[in-house]
């Protein structure tokens, strides 16, 4: 598995989008509004990417942000085959949040493991 | 400014690396006990790192493991020249944790961005 992004939930994208762009040399390789919320990913250097989620109104980041406050919300990884990838993680064990592949932002496949079961770290697989 | 690793906070390096290196298929790279964490780092394929860090007694993890849980504690981005991204980062008004840089795990020069001025995300450069 390659590291694919870490999501950062935000209450403003883009003032976070422009202070990370001049921080970390990463200019916005796309944007989109996905599942009531406001996505941006700013492109790394040498590969990976910063993935900025900012809620409209209400949902999993919203509630993520009341609770916890801004900051990383998960970090995900890039498969070559995520069916596969999901049953390598059952068969270890993993409590998964989503048993089969969902579409994701950016028109990816992804589906995420239970923090319970990793560490606390929220693990997503994304199959581009 | 490229990957480098995810820094994860656990109170178990041993059972997480177990647990990552299988589930991610990263192996570990380097471990060594430093400013008293036990520290290990996962390779990922593709490049960067998971870093585990288990605190011995006290200190700056435990802190944050008593007052957050296991997790992810912060994201390191790999720099060229750690002096000139420090002052990059003064001149964008962002507050650091370390001024200069100082030495940190596995040789390498660190320094921190507090994460008040980063989205609440605790950023590190590191030189290898």
């Amino acid at each position: 598995m390659r590291f694919d992004h870490v999501g950062v939930a935000t209450r403003d994208a883009t003032a976070l989008a422009d202070l990370f762009g001049g921080l970390l040399d990463a200019p916005v390789a796309h944007e989109e509004t996905f599942d009531d919320m406001r996505i941006v990913f700013l492109e790394l250097d040498g590969g990976g990417y910063f993935e900025l989620l900012e809620p409209d109104a209400g949902g999993t980041i919203a509630d993520y942000l009341d609770c916890e406050g801004p900051g990383v919300h998960h970090v995900a990884l890039a498969v070559d085959d995520l069916p596969a990838a999901l049953d390598d993680a059952r068969d270890l064990g993993i409590d998964l949040v989503d048993e089969e592949p969902r579409p994701g932002a950016w028109g990816h496949e992804v589906a995420f493991c239970h923090p319970r079961s990793t560490g606390g770290v929220l693990v997503e697989f994304v199959e581009h």
